[in-house]
């Protein structure tokens, strides 16, 4: 139940890289596509990702790691609608890739001991819940966006692929929002 | 229903790279994760991947090409069990790459028009398919082992992220093997 710092930071070192890697240069027909109303494409994918990098997992690391018992401020899951328009998707790629640089580099000067992973801080919808816990969510929530873009990418061609559709799983994973 | 060439192979050049980027040196407890039995982890994918460049895309390719009336041979789908035996990671997506530089170079080398597209080949189990269809699962297949090797990692913190399980949908895809 405990993680190791230093596979978890394994994958979130990579995360900005594998994803500019996929999505650098690629045609609209991909970066922008959905697999339905209310998804979220690529582009849109990145900016969350962005966003979660500025509010999310250092602010709540900060929080538990000052003791604090009030619970984390709540997200705004969608604030790159707004925040992201006008932006290209390259200019999006590198401001998560530079954030993710910085935030990484404040995790390593924390210097986190495995007992500072049992540390405690209070969700605002899911109660108690540790800093380790914390940690393992922002690796899993890397990876969730990753299968994401790759799912959502693979929609684009469900039609096209014809009788072969019967051996590609994807395309049937997650047929609605949500 | 019918794929445009330059944006298919927009997916398949940055495929080798994109799991290189998230896979290369990564610590063996994600490298080689499964989500279950029966399942592969990211180094089979990789040498699945590998296969398939061998032996499924471009030999049927050729064979619409040639205007075989025969079905394709039937493939393996297992065979990177025996033939990655001994073969580090880093040696297996070295080899993919190389195998995919190739492959794109004799697609490319093929010069295939929009009409080519709607050729037609007998697949073995499918029955009648087009040399379109045939490329659309090309890039399908690769987004679908991207979106597995995310998943697949993501699982090895199912119960490390505590309550956020309830966020990370990623972590109830699959539960089963096939």
């Amino acid at each position: 139940m405990s993680i190791n710092l230093a596979d978890a930071v394994a994958v979130l070192e990579r995360t900005p890289a594998t994803l500019a890697t996929l999505l650098s240069d690629l045609p609209e027909v991909w970066a922008f596509s959905r697999e339905g109303e209310g998804t979220w494409s690529p582009y849109d994918v990145v900016g969350h990702l962005m966003q979660c990098e500025r509010t999310n997992w250092i602010p709540r690391l900060r929080h538990i790691i000052a003791g604090e018992t009030k619970p984390f401020a709540p997200l705004n899951r969608t604030a790159q609608f707004t925040d992201s328009r006008g932006k290209s998707l390259g200019e999006l790629l590198a401001t998560f890739s530079e954030l993710r640089r910085q935030n990484l580099a404040e995790l390593a000067a924390l210097g986190l001991s495995s007992e500072d992973l049992g540390r405690r801080g209070l969700h605002p919808d899911l109660g108690d819940v540790t800093l380790g816990a914390l940690v393992a969510t922002w690796v899993v929530h890397d990876l969730d966006h990753v299968a994401q873009v790759a799912r959502t990418m693979a929609k684009v061609y469900a039609e096209e692929v014809g009788p072969w559709r019967a051996y590609l799983s994807i395309l049937r994973d997650r047929r609605n929002p949500g």
